[in-house]
C-alpha cells in the first residue's frame, strides 16, 4: 500500500500560513514527520490561484524535496503550476490530477507525457462527480484506453473512486468499493488509491469512519491511499487491515507500530 | 447486525468467581451493561464441566433472563447443560453450537428440534478446525442440507467461519472473509457470524485488529457477530462500517452513539 501523505496542502490554514512566510522549517516538519510516519509519496498543492500559484509551488517542491527523499504528488488544476513543480520534483513524480474532463485532459496529458510522470485520474467527467458504478467503471476503461494510446501505460495510473459524502449519499460506500474492487481484477496494472476522508464528510468523529473505509478498501483491493499519516486511527487501520489480509510479512509492521507506542 | 454479547463466559475469571459465589448482583451488571450497548443477544456460557455445569447453567440462565428482555445464546458443548439452559431461556433462543462432528450432530442437532432453536453452526469437522475455503464453504452445504432434512431450516442458522490467528496463519483472515461472502450469497436464507476475536490471537493491541476486521466482515455480508459489545473501538468500527455501507438509515446510530460520548 504506497500512503501518499496529504497534509502539504496550502488550503490548510497552517501550511497556507507557512507558503505565504516562506517558513521553511514548518515545512520540512511536516515533510519529515509524514515520511517518518509510513508516507511512500507526499502530496504537494501550494493552495494558491492565479500567477502567484507557480512560485508558491516552486519554493514549496524545492522545500520539500531538500527535506526528503520520497517521490513527491505534485498537486495542481494548473498547468504552469503543474510544469514549475515537475521540474524541481526530482525522481519518479506524480502529477494530481487529470480527470475525464475534456480541457484538464488536454492541458494536462501533455505533461503527464512530457515527463513521464505518474497520474492520479479521478473518475469525474464534464457532467462533474459521478454516482453510480457503471459510469465510474466505463471512465476508467475509456481513460486507461485514450492513456495508453499517448504512451501512458496503465501502470502509471492510480483511479480514484471519488467517493461522496455517506452523509447525503448512503450508497457512496459500497459503490466506491465496488469501482475499485473493478479495478483491481478488470484493469490489473492500474493503480488504484482514494482521497480517504470525503466519505466521512459532515459526520461525527471522522477518523474512525474513515479508518474503517480504508479497512475495506484494502479488502477491496486499493493500493494506494491518500491519506494524513499522522492519523493514527487511521494509520492502526490500515496495519491491521494488511496484517489480516496476509500483506504483512509475519506482521511484522503491525508489531513493531504496536511497540513503538 | 445482531450483536452476540460474549462476556457471560465462566472461563473469565470475574465471571466465573461470579458464578461460583452466586453472585447475582454482577452477573446482572454484565447482563444490563452488554444490552445496554446494544447486544441483541447474550451468549451464556457456565464455563464448568461435568454435573457442575447443568446447575451452574440454570442459575446463570435464570440470572440472565430476570435480568434483561434480549433472546439468550446458550453455550456448551454438554447436552445436558444445554437442555437445563433452554428450559429457562425464554423466547427465541440459540444453540452454542453444531460442528461438522460426528458425535455433536447426534447429540445436539435433537435438542435444536425439540426447543425450536436457532443454532450456531462452526465450520469444523471431526478432523478439527477447518483452513481452506472450499471445505468450510463444503461444510456449509452439507450442513444446510442435513439441517434441512430435519425441519431446521436455513434461516435458523448461523454459520461462523471459525477463522484461525493470522499471527500463524496469514491467509486466514482473507479466507474467513471468502466463506462469509460465500454463505452470503449461495446461502442467502441462513446467517453468518463470527467469533470475532481469534484471529488477532498472539498479536499485541487486539482491539484495533478486530475492529478492522468486523468492518471487512460487515462488507463481506456478515449479519451477527459474537463480540465484547463494552469494547468502543469495535464497536465503534461496526457502526462505522454500518454507515458506510448504507445499513444504517441517515446515519442516526452512527451519530446517535457519537453524540452520546
Amino acid at each position: 500500500m504506497l500512503i501518499i501523505g496529504e497534509r502539504i496542502n496550502g488550503t490548510r490554514k497552517r501550511i497556507g500560513e507557512a507558503i505565504r512566510a516562506r517558513d521553511e522549517k514548518h515545512i520540512v516538519k511536516e515533510a519529515t514527520r509524514q515520511v517518518e510516519a509510513g508516507a511512500g509519496c507526499l502530496d504537494v498543492n501550494a493552495g494558491t490561484v492565479g500567477d502567484r500559484e507557480v512560485e508558491d509551488m516552486r519554493w514549496l517542491v524545492k522545500t520539500v524535496r531538500a527535506a526528503v527523499d520520497v517521490p513527491l504528488c505534485v498537486d495542481s488544476p494548473n498547468p504552469a503550476a503543474l510544469r514549475a513543480g515537475l521540474e524541481l520534483a526530482g525522481d519518479d513524480p506524480m502529477v494530481n490530477s487529470i480527470t475525464g474532463e475534456k480541457q484538464r485532459m488536454e492541458e494536462i496529458v501533455p505533461i503527464v507525457k512530457e515527463f513521464g510522470t505518474r497520474v492520479v485520474c479521478l473518475l469525474m467527467n464534464d457532467s462533474g462527480l459521478l454516482s453510480g458504478v457503471d459510469e465510474r467503471t466505463t471512465l476508467a476503461a475509456v481513460l486507461a484506453s485514450a492513456l495508453e494510446k499517448e504512451d501512458i501505460g496503465n501502470e502509471r495510473l492510480y483511479f480514484d473512486p471519488c467517493v461522496k459524502p455517506v452523509s447525503t449519499e448512503p450508497d457512496q460506500g459500497a459503490s466506491g468499493l465496488a469501482v475499485v474492487s473493478w479495478i483491481s481484477s478488470e484493469l490489473p496494472e492500474a493503480h488504484t488509491t482514494c482521497g480517504l476522508s470525503n466519505v466521512s464528510f459532515g459526520l461525527p468523529n471522522r477518523s474512525i469512519l474513515n479508518a474503517a473505509y480504508l479497512a475495506m478498501m484494502t479488502n477491496a483491493g486499493l493500493d494506494s491511499v491518500i491519506v494524513d499519516p499522522l492519523n493514527e486511527t487511521v494509520m492502526d487501520s490500515l496495519r491491521s487491515a494488511r496484517a489480516l489480509l496476509g500483506q504483512d510479512e509475519m506482521c511484522m509492521e503491525y508489531i513493531t507500530a504496536a511497540r513503538a507506542k
